[in-house]
């Protein structure tokens, strides 16, 4: 049995990973993906406080060096359900089944879904959400990109120097991306804006060829020819295998020492309800919830 | 007036600097030293995730340079009074004030002292609370490091490569230092244990000459002959110029926004009470008392 169960190999997972292995823990950390983490899918990152600029892959292959430097151990695994058996947790996977004294989730979360006609169906061929996986695709063609807060508008950046032109449509009539990046957007002479809309349904044969543009506050209807278009309204948690306290969008509640309402089970990172969501708080919330691991598991309480 | 005024440059200063500046506030960074940090004393860091291993200084002159490119001012200045009159608070320092619509409290923590007699006197002389500071003046000498957290053993450590012999004294019967910390410890041919045992006074002439030892089971006192004594029982916070809420040891108290008990003004880092102090917290810290500050000084609130 170990000691500890990290399930996660993004920011959080990495980092309680590294705070774990320091305390003295048996602990491994399961990951589906050799290299895990939304943040792994950022063009560049120039918010983590040390470098002023890294691509986000780059950054988390630090973090996994970092990981196996200081030794942890990792498999490959999905997860797919955590039984709280009291002072046993059972962590069911793809390959098989673990035992813990205590679970760390730092699952993260992964983009929401409009929910609208053609969005499924065109994945892949027309709908993305991740330029910066899927942008080099949309060399000289136009694309929009709905929503208004600062993944749509860091990705809408990284489209305007691949594509011919980038389109926001967002349902409110201002943006809530940081000032920086607002100011980025409205100084780039190919990126347009279409306030007060949503999209309601996607429309094609191989791949999108137009979508259908709704105004909130008048009501109007439009199609819009478009090749590509790129979604950012928001995530959703990858919390799903295991029953404990949730808000009602399925993020984990957590007090400030990353306990959740079951003894044992940590939540850190993207997966929590929380304020802010970016690397350096994920990281910090694996450290926190490492050390609320090991004095679970110890049966100590140091000083603060 | 500055949108916000971030005082102490150590990682929640200058983290809270980053993201301020990309919000599009208009801030100052007061810092009494060029740079800052308890943790720019520290010899080698090696959980701040994305490094293995880095000195204390250079990571934080990294801290530096990503603030100054992100478009961070700094102002060399010793604060001396934060006044809050309610939509403006005044900013004292010793060379001048300033107005803010908010401020950041980063000031840090400072080492606490024993208080017995012949600490003060022999400050610089034999006594020392940083051995990354004040080791090589040790060299080949016979020192004693007082306490048993992960600071005492980190510097016990440092000095054991620069000392003839060091003697761990500590109040206690075990280390409450992270285990990785205390095994390195246990397995150094030049360090020693004297445990339930605290130093009552320190004698010398020029510099130290003998410690007088108390072991707190048995009563028993003795002198011990030594020429370096490192003191290393806890910190105190540098929060003495402000009238907010704090704990009976003057470390401020927060929320989860890092919101203090007056409106738009914020604590981050090792001055609030915390569970964990360590580079990744205290940038995280300032991180989300940005993203308050922001919502305070914009008078908006987006959706988490």
């Amino acid at each position: 049995m170990h000691d500890l169960v990290i399930i996660g190999g993004g920011p959080a997972g990495l980092s309680a990973g590294i705070y774990a292995t320091r305390y003295g823990l048996d602990i491994i950390v399961l990951e589906k993906n050799e290299i895990s983490g939304q943040i792994a899918l950022t063009d560049i990152v120039e918010n983590y406080p040390g470098f002023t600029s890294i691509k986000g892959m780059e950054l988390m292959e630090r973090f996994k060096k970092h990981a196996q430097d200081a030794g942890v151990t990792f498999q490959s695994s999905e997860v797919l359900n955590v039984k709280n058996k009291g002072t046993i947790k059972i962590i069911s996977t793809d390959s098989g089944e673990l035992e813990a004294k205590s679970v760390i989730i730092a699952t993260g979360a992964n983009p929401r879904h409009l929910g609208i006609p053609g969005e499924e169906e065109f994945i892949g061929r027309g709908v993305s959400y991740c330029a910066t996986c899927d942008g080099p695709f949309f060399t000289n063609l136009n694309v929009i990109v709905v929503g208004g807060g600062d993944s749509a508008i860091t990705d809408a950046l990284i489209l305007s120097k691949i594509a011919k032109k980038v389109t926001i449509v967002h349902r409110r009539d201002s943006l809530r991306a940081v000032k920086i990046m607002q100011d980025r957007a409205f100084s780039a002479n190919n990126i347009e804006f279409i306030w007060d809309t949503v999209v309601e349904e996607i429309i094609g044969n191989d791949g999108v060829e137009k979508v259908v543009l709704k105004n909130v506050k008048s009501g109007n209807v439009k199609e819009m020819p478009i090749e590509g278009v790129f979604i950012y309204v928001g995530i959703h948690p990858n919390t799903g295998f295991v029953e404990i306290d949730k808000n009602q969008s399925g993020f984990i509640i957590t007090n400030d020492r990353m306990e959740t309402s079951a003894a044992g089970i940590y939540a850190a990172g993207d997966c929590r309800k929380t304020l802010l969501r970016q690397v350096v708080t994920a990281a910090s919330d694996g450290a926190v919830a490492s050390l609320a691991a090991y004095e679970y598991v110890a049966g100590v309480r140091p000083e603060q």
